[in-house]
């Protein structure tokens, strides 16, 4: 048995998300059945995170164990193949240590939740970005994001089905960069609740929208109430975009 | 009788191209069909210039006359609305001298091709940019990219329909630039032939994958000859990015 360390990139607009579903498409499913085709082995699929419905990945990271003796560049050739139609792909894939786990073994997740700011909607990007047509002032977001960042219980920016043991985490960066009418908000932390990305940009686009102050950003995370939530960003805008492992052999 | 420049976004893929076609959808039947819904007038939209079926537009220029008494923002509102769920989008529209032309009058076109360099196939770039899996070599590129630069009579270039005068046209800009797995391929002429840009970029990937010289790029323009074109890339990577007018009002 060997195990094999992936880095996928999908298109979450098709799928119901990440997890594999009873009912309806998911990225887990499309890989598992791809991995079945090739090997004819029940393999099980696993990722350094679940996401959303809708919600994208530039490189996320995942490990599966194959009996039959596959060479790495094989096997991600093969999964490619079977892959088509959907749009998932394996844009790496190396043989790593048995106890090397996708999940367990990272340290480090980052997000960027990209933003079209215009009233014009969108063409290309629909279902990759989220529209805002009201203006946004992206230095008063950064202002709001630098009071989320750092070690917190970010009880208010968590979905009510979180299924985490503890609403504390330690955000290492929530960075705001506008070129044009395109914002990326950056975020970056070992580990984050549900929603809790979508829900921090919710917020900081209230503030960038002039309808919250900084202050408020402060304010509802200090409440550690969920019901002071000013918005949950929607998932269209929301990537998957990097997993950091200990071993940089496959950071 | 008011007329009014249009910058206009545009996700090619649904699309037979640009021009209006009776058999089948395009970004002007799109937008005429728009101009109709909102003035109840036959609106004829003209472009800077035509594109092909799958090829973007990030920010085409037409413009159309309206002899109802609107005011642009509200003109270009209506049509957004009307637009969905074509992936059309007005990104801007301003009222412009009646002798404005959105073709004769523009002397500067720029378009950007879009590669990604990588085995895997894409994802949500699928019909975005062309999936090249040989290794580029993009410095060999840009050394054939510039033997192209100039006036110059670019037969080989131009497809067998084109319906130019003339195949002589200097181009003015044609640089190559790489982004970790993503090249952007820049062109800028006061005008292009047809498929000039898909040829220029065929004939440059054939460079970068080493199947050509950098010379060979020289040689096939010297011919004059269009069976001398080495490959014609897909529209899928191409997108028309920016026309420039004398009046810098719409550029």
């Amino acid at each position: 048995m060997k195990r094999f360390a992936l880095t996928v990139e999908f298109d979450g607009r098709p799928f119901m998300g990440w997890q594999r579903q009873s009912h309806g498409p998911s990225v887990q499913g499309a890989l598992e059945a791809a991995a079945f085709a090739v090997t004819g082995e029940e393999v099980a699929v696993h990722a350094a995170g679940r996401t959303d419905a809708g919600v994208h990945g530039l490189a996320m990271r995942a490990h599966c164990d194959v009996a039959k003796p596959f060479a790495a560049f094989r096997l991600m050739e093969a999964l490619n193949a079977r892959l088509r139609p959907h749009p998932v792909a394996v844009l790496a894939c190396e043989e790593v240590a048995a106890d090397w786990h996708a999940r367990f073994s990272c340290i480090g997740r980052a997000y960027e939740y990209r933003i079209v700011n215009r009233r014009a909607p969108l063409t290309w990007e629909a279902g990759l970005a989220w529209q805002v047509p009201q203006p946004l002032d992206e230095e008063a977001m950064a202002r709001a994001a630098a009071m989320l960042v750092g070690r917190h219980d970010f009880t208010t920016f968590r979905s009510a089905h979180c299924q985490a043991d503890s609403p504390v985490r330690t955000l290492d960066v929530l960075a705001v960069e506008r070129v044009g009418e395109r914002l990326a908000v950056k975020a970056a932390a070992r580990s984050f609740l549900h929603h809790q990305v979508r829900s921090m940009v919710g917020c900081l686009a209230l503030v960038g929208m002039g309808r919250w102050a900084v202050d408020d950003v402060g304010a509802a995370l200090a409440a550690r109430d969920r019901s002071r939530l000013g918005l949950n960003a929607p998932p269209d805008g929301l990537f998957f975009v990097g997993a950091v492992y200990p071993d940089s052999v496959t950071t």
